[in-house]
């Protein structure tokens, strides 16, 4: 039997618990596939006591995760102890300094130093790798960086957070206002107590930015992701969007036009019939269209034990095999800086919410505003009342820019019979 | 700049076409890509003179196709000419033997020789490579031995023939019988002018046998493949599934208990909001199931140029990087001779379609022979006449055995109250 890949793990909390199950039940088959056993050798983690159901006593426990990055026994690091910065990114550069490959799932670093570390990894000779960072155990950065890469690629998009995927699901079928779903999810552990990176659309940010990297050969641009969460999204929306043929998800979306790059997250009209629609629950899924391919669709699980585990350890049997290309599909030098793309002038189609008073004229109003811009009314319903007794306008567009849709807003929200923020939605057309 | 990959193309229909299409299109990213340019230097096909869109000046014209393996100026050699014996196959020995690696999107030839071919590219140190053959552009080769490969896969299927899924589509959303849609097919150039290969459901076996081998890291065993086509699925039929819930799909089936191997192609009824339900004209759909990372959904387009010439130039990108795994996951002599399952002991339900007499009496014969053999019945509804102006009767069984269903079924033949042969079709519960 040829020597073991041998492995350093710093995190064990579910993700680093499941790892250790997973090379433990499949070692047989993980040898046969990546021609040789991989092996954990020393793991490090906060405490030291806590039982995770996994038997960790044949491994050597070490305090400072920065040790695994030294140890002669260790090939491998495997980092799952979350953070875009502190002792998750000092582990990585000792690690790929010390001219070892570094896997991770963590997409909070990547997408704040990814290039730095990918640059460090090229330049000692290691590999830098993050299945499991982005959309769990669906293989995605594999599909885009491997599977798709004789295509150009000009949109990536998809569902990548299952919290929030979880909580519209729900808020969906079991109309329920989202503050009782995100609750309840707290309360179940599907949602961080502190649940803001999920529901307000950063963890989506972070993810939309490495996909849109990889697809475009583009430098990592996590600032200029545009990003509006879920908390504004009410059953109204929902259920007016499924009255129009939508259902209501957070789109994490990315363009490339050849010159600009676009990058948005935000809670967007799917129609019934596009394969997102039907990605329930907590499912991820992603969609990306290439010049020869067209467009592949993948789903899956996105997060947990199981699914995290399986990604993170795809990446080790990849590394056994001696398959090591660059972090980003290319060199870093090849990366290209790619301005941000004016969103003001994208065309499409826009949902719009409006709270009014229940007063003559105040349609009259409202329309006029689109029209004054030049936008015209693909449907209008005026459909039942807020909490507060005024009615709720909804309306959908025909296609125009962005920019004449929000200075149609901006002349509706000046009106005294408007008396809560509008809300937009974009309706995604492709 | 490196030296570039130098490519021997066999083959220049469509695909081939395609392939040199995309090179000279995408050649800069895909440099960057590959960290080396990807060049045709030598071409083969049987007339030098069609015009195929696509300039070919460049390129030494080889009118003998096995020359290509000989060339100096080769070192992979890309298949497009298909057949899973002849030219192909003797281009493929040809190629391996001489130390070079080897591209196909040729089904058949692998389904028939793929171990040998593997074998043979194992012990000369060369690649075979063949992302195209199954499911055109979705890379579920690479998904199923790259990032899968941490799990172990029990169950992987999917919709695997354009030409089938095309049909079925058009059968349901324009009400047309099948055999109009397949002559209006044939005559658009969508269906081969003999179909059998496509609709009986050969090509699917073929492909079956590919993933299953791969999935489950087992022998492909293409002969022990059940097949079955869709010349039997009717108007009715598709409009009786539609009313109970389901769609009709020509599934490729294959699961692996631990022991054996059940891969069956064959009409069945897929749930509405089962993923597959929603992959509707040519579209492919590939679902595989892990244990650690449940259910995977890969959809995309399964043939034509573009998808094809994508999965193709895919597997070059790969060759240029140094990624050169085993044909199958693993060393052929890791894979195991998996024997074939007993159909007779799969539990599931049913659908069965009944022509009969229109007279009193038979439904009571026909009920009473699932009772006999411990068949329960769901639902059963009687509904239209054949166009001999029999009475159909669809019933949809509870969960039984194989054998319990196909037994009733014998007895009600027996029966002169049956007036044709008797439709048995597969639920999809998973």
């Amino acid at each position: 039997m040829p020597e073991p890949l041998n492995i350093g793990l710093a995190g064990l909390g579910n993700v680093g618990a499941g790892v250790v199950k997973l090379l433990a039940r499949n070692a047989d088959l993980i040898a046969r596939r990546a021609g040789r056993p991989i092996t954990i050798t020393a793991v490090s983690a906060r405490d030291r006591n806590r039982d995770r159901g996994a038997d960790l006593s044949s491994y050597t426990w070490v305090d400072d995760a920065a040790e695994l990055s030294q140890r002669d026994d260790v090939d491998v690091v495997v980092e799952l102890v979350g953070g875009s910065d502190g002792p998750a990114l000092t582990l990585a550069r000792h690690t790929l300094q010390a001219g070892k490959s570094f896997v991770t799932a963590n997409k909070a670093m990547l997408a704040h130093h990814g290039l730095d570390l990918a640059q460090l990894a090229e330049t000692k000779g290691a590999a830098l790798k993050y299945e499991a960072a982005v959309a769990g155990g669906i293989p995605v950065i594999k599909a885009l960086s491997e599977g798709m890469a004789a295509n150009s690629i000009n949109r990536v998009y998809g569902l990548l957070n299952g919290t929030c995927n979880y909580i519209l699901t729900r808020m969906e079928t079991e109309r329920l206002d989202f503050a009782v779903v995100l609750a309840e999810a707290q309360a179940a552990g599907y949602a961080e107590s502190d649940p803001s990176f999920d529901i307000d659309g950063i963890d989506t940010a972070h993810k939309l930015s490495i996909l849109a990297a990889l697809a475009f050969g583009a430098r990592i641009d996590f600032a200029a992701v545009a990003v509006q969460g879920i908390r504004a999204v009410e059953l109204a929306d929902i259920d007016q969007a499924a009255a129009l043929g939508f259902r209501i998800k957070l789109v994490g979306l990315a363009e490339h036009d050849g010159a600009t790059l676009f990058q948005r997250v935000h809670p967007a009209l799917v129609p019934h019939g596009h394969p997102l629609a039907a990605a329930s629950g907590a499912l991820n899924a992603v969609a990306a269209e290439g010049d020869f391919v067209g467009r592949l669709f993948f789903q899956g699980r996105g997060a947990g034990e199981g699914p995290t585990a399986s990604a993170v350890v795809a990446d080790l049997i990849d590394i056994a095999r001696g398959i090591q290309g660059p972090a980003f599909g290319m060199p870093v030098a090849s990366l290209t800086a790619l301005p941000p793309a004016d969103a003001a002038t994208r065309r499409g189609r826009y949902y719009l919410r409006l709270t009014v008073a229940d007063r003559p004229g105040v349609l009259a109003e409202l329309t006029a505003a689109l029209r004054d811009h030049g936008v015209s009314i693909e449907s209008l319903l005026q459909r039942g009342h807020s909490s507060a007794g005024d009615a709720l306008v909804v309306m959908v567009t025909h296609t125009a820019t962005e920019a004449q849709v929000l200075a149609s807003l901006a002349q509706m929200e000046r009106s005294d019979a408007v008396t809560d923020a509008p809300v937009m939605m974009h309706i995604l057309d492709f």
